[in-house]
C-alpha cells in the first residue's frame, strides 16, 4: 500500500473543498483533496449563482477573484412578485451598502481548480472508496482506492466537503449525531437557457399557481425555476409548457417581456432542510452540504459552506501558528450559529412563496400577512435584506 | 310592544361597545347599548392591561383620559427573558418615541361607563334575549327582553361588540362567513395579587418549562400567567405552588426578587386565533372579540377592538355628515388589514416564547434561531416593537 502524508486531508473537490484547500495552501498548510468523481463531473453539476459579500470577500482572500470580479453582475437588490406587483428588495440601502455576485457556482469552481493546479497542490480525482480512520486519534488517516492502487493517506485533521451524500458523515456513529430535518412537499423545477434574463434583477414570485424564481448566470443565460410536485418529472415537462407556466405566474409586465428558447439544462431538485449536530467527531470536521441542507429560497447553500470553509480555515490558521488547539472544539458550536439563522431564513422564504398543499386557511392568511407586513415595513423588509446578504461572519477570538 | 328608536344600536356595554357609544355620542350621533349582563359583573371580568398608543389616543379623543393619564404607567420597553436572560426590547427607541399605557380593562370600562352615565346616553344592561333583524334592510331593528317587558329597539345601524359567544356573529347567516382558526395545546393560568411587580416593566419569558409573564395593573398589584396545559383547571394550583412555578421559569435575579402573596383572582384562559370573514352583513358591523380573538402574547385583544371601533366610528361620521355610504361596504376590508397583520404577530409572539408539546426537532431549533436573531438584529427588534407598540391604524379617505 501506497502512504501519503499531509497536513489537512480535504475530502471533496466541490467548491468549498477547494477554496477551504486554496486558503490554507496560501497560508503555508499543506493539503491534499480526494474527490470521487472526474474534474468534468464535477464542473457539470448546474448549482446555485448568488454569492454572500462574505463569500466574494472570502474568494478575494483566498487570489481566486479575478473573473468573478471581471464577469460577475453586482446586483444591489431583487425584487418579490406578490399578488401580480413588483416589490423591490433594495439590498444596498437597506444594509448600509451590502451587494450580492451573481456568478454560477461552476465558474466559482472552475477558477478555484485552475488556481489549484497553478499552486501546485494536489488534487486525486476518481479517489474511490475513500474510507477516514481513527478519528478520535491524535494522527487520523484514510484509505482509497486511485488508478488501481490501494493508499493510505495520514494527515493532521480531516476536512468533509462531499456533500449531504459523502462518507464524511457517514463516519461519524449514528449515535454521536442528533438530525433535524424537514422535507417540503414540492420540488424546484429548473431550467438554463441562452436566452437574455427576463429582469435586470432575480424576482422571487409567489402566485396561486406555485412559486417561480427568474434568476440568471449572465446577461445572456437564463436560470429559471418552478414549483413542481414532490413527485413530477422532467420528462413531462416539454419547453413549451415550462414557459407557459413561467409565465402563467409572473405579473403581466414581465410575462410580456420573457424570451424563451431551447433549454440547455432541465432538472428537479428536492427542497429539503437538514442539519446535523455536532459538525465534528474527533479530527474530523464537516463543512458545507455534508452537515447541512437548505432548500434554494434565499441562495444560502453555497454561502453556508463558505461561511464553514472560513470558520474552519480560520481556526486552523490558529491552531498551527499559535497552537489553539482549544479552538478546535469550537468549530461546531460556532459554525451552527450562523447555520441555524441561515436555515431559519431559507424555511422562512420557502414557507413565505411557496404553495403549501396542505396550509389550513389559518396558515395561508398568516403566511400572506407575514409577507404583506415584511414588505410594508421599513423593519421588516431590513430584515429580509441584511439575511439575504448574509448575516456577519462569526467572530472567532 | 314596547318601541325604541335610536341611530346606531350597540350590542355589548364592554369596552369597545362603550367606546363606539362615547366616540358617536360626542359626534352627536345617538346611540342606545344592550348589555346581557348587570353592570357589576361586566366590571369583574378581569381582562387585558397593555394599550397601545393608537387606542390611548382614542380614549383621550373620547374624553374619558383624565383617570388614564393620572393612573396609568406609561412603559417604554418591556423584557424578553431568554435562557435566562434578559433582553430588553425598548420600544421608545425602536418606533421614533412610542410607548404603551399599562391600565386595566376593568378601569377603562369603568371610566367608560361613567363618562356615559354623565352624558345622560342609555345603557340598557340585563337585555336578554336580543335579536337582531332585518339586517339587509334599510330599517333594521332589535327585539329584546328588559325588565320583564318586549322591547323593539329602530335603528339606522347595529354594532356587534357584544364578543365571541355574542348574539352578533351568530345573527349572520353561516355561509356568509369564513372561519379562520387555530387552537393552541395550551392555555395560560394567570393570578391577580396585591403585591409590588417583580419588574417595572412587563417580563416575557421563554422557558423549557412553559411559558411566564410578569405584568401588572398598577405599582401595588401584579398579574402573572404560566403556561399550562390545556386541560388543566385552576382547583390544581395552589398559591405556593403558582409562586414556586413562576420563580423556577424566570430569570434568577428576578426569581430572588418576586414578592408573593394571597392571589386574589386566578382562571385559567385557553388560547385561540379566530377570525371571521367578512366583519359585516348589511347594516350590522362586528367589532372586536364578536369576530377575531387573538392570543393575549403581545396584547393585541383589547386595543384590536379599539382600532375596529375607530374605523368605524371614522365611517359612521362621514356617512351621517357627508352622506359617504359607500364607505359602509369596506369597513370589513379595512379592518382586516390590520387584523390580520395583528394576528400575525399574536400567533408569532405565542408560538416563539411557548413550548410546543409535539414540535419536532427542526421546529424547536428554528423558533429558538428566529428569536435569537430577531432580539440580536435591530431591525428584527423593530419590527418586534413597532408590532407591540401597534401598526398605524388604516387612514380613512
Amino acid at each position: 500500500m501506497k502512504t501519503l502524508k499531509t497536513q489537512v486531508a480535504i475530502i471533496g473537490a466541490g467548491p468549498s473543498g477547494l477554496l477551504l484547500g486554496q486558503l490554507l495552501h496560501n497560508a503555508g498548510i499543506e493539503t491534499l483533496i480526494l474527490e470521487r468523481q472526474a474534474p468534468d463531473y464535477v464542473l457539470g453539476r448546474i448549482r446555485a449563482g448568488v454569492l454572500e459579500q462574505g463569500m466574494v470577500d472570502l474568494l478575494r482572500q483566498a487570489g481566486v477573484s479575478q473573473r468573478m470580479d471581471a464577469e460577475g453582475l453586482v446586483h444591489e437588490g431583487f425584487e418579490l412578485a406578490l399578488n401580480g406587483r413588483l416589490q423591490h428588495i433594495d439590498l444596498k440601502s437597506l444594509t448600509n451598502g451590502k451587494t450580492v455576485m451573481i456568478y454560477g457556482q461552476t465558474e466559482v469552481t472552475r477558477d478555484l481548480m485552475a488556481a489549484r493546479e497553478q499552486a501546485g497542490a494536489i488534487t486525486l480525482y476518481e479517489a474511490h472508496n475513500v474510507q477516514p480512520r481513527d478519528l478520535k486519534g491524535e494522527r487520523p488517516w484514510l484509505t482509497f482506492e486511485h488508478q488501481g492502487q490501494q493508499v493510505r493517506l495520514e494527515c493532521d485533521y480531516i476536512a468533509g466537503c462531499d456533500g449531504f451524500h459523502g462518507v464524511a458523515r457517514q463516519s461519524i456513529p449514528g449515535d454521536v449525531l442528533k438530525t433535524f430535518e424537514r422535507v417540503y412537499p414540492f420540488g424546484w423545477l429548473g431550467i438554463l437557457a441562452d436566452t437574455p434574463p427576463v429582469h435586470e434583477e432575480l424576482v422571487y414570485a409567489k402566485h396561486p399557481r406555485g412559486f417561480a424564481l427568474c434568476s440568471m448566470r449572465s446577461p445572456s443565460r437564463s436560470r429559471y425555476y418552478l414549483q413542481v410536485p414532490a413527485e413530477e418529472t422532467p420528462d413531462a415537462w416539454s419547453d413549451q409548457r415550462f414557459w407557459d407556466e413561467l409565465k402563467a405566474r409572473l405579473p403581466e409586465e414581465l410575462a410580456a417581456q420573457l424570451v424563451t428558447g431551447p433549454s440547455i439544462e432541465k432538472s428537479i431538485a428536492p427542497l429539503r432542510s437538514f442539519v446535523v449536530e455536532p459538525m465534528q467527531y474527533g479530527r474530523l470536521f464537516l463543512l458545507g452540504d455534508a452537515a447541512h441542507i437548505v432548500p434554494p429560497t434565499g441562495a444560502k447553500g453555497l454561502n453556508l459552506a463558505a461561511s464553514d470553509v472560513s470558520t474552519l480555515f480560520t481556526i486552523l490558521c490558529k491552531v498551527y501558528r499559535e497552537g489553539r488547539v482549544e479552538l478546535l472544539e469550537k468549530y461546531s458550536q460556532i459554525c451552527l450559529r450562523r447555520i441555524w439563522k441561515a436555515e431559519r431564513f431559507s424555511w422562512w422564504m420557502t414557507s413565505m412563496l411557496h404553495q403549501f398543499p396542505e396550509a389550513d386557511g389559518f396558515s395561508q392568511r398568516i403566511a400572506q400577512s407575514e409577507l404583506e407586513y415584511f414588505v410594508e415595513s421599513e423593519a421588516g423588509r431590513k430584515t429580509i435584506a441584511e439575511n439575504y446578504v448574509g448575516l456577519p461572519y462569526e467572530a472567532i477570538e
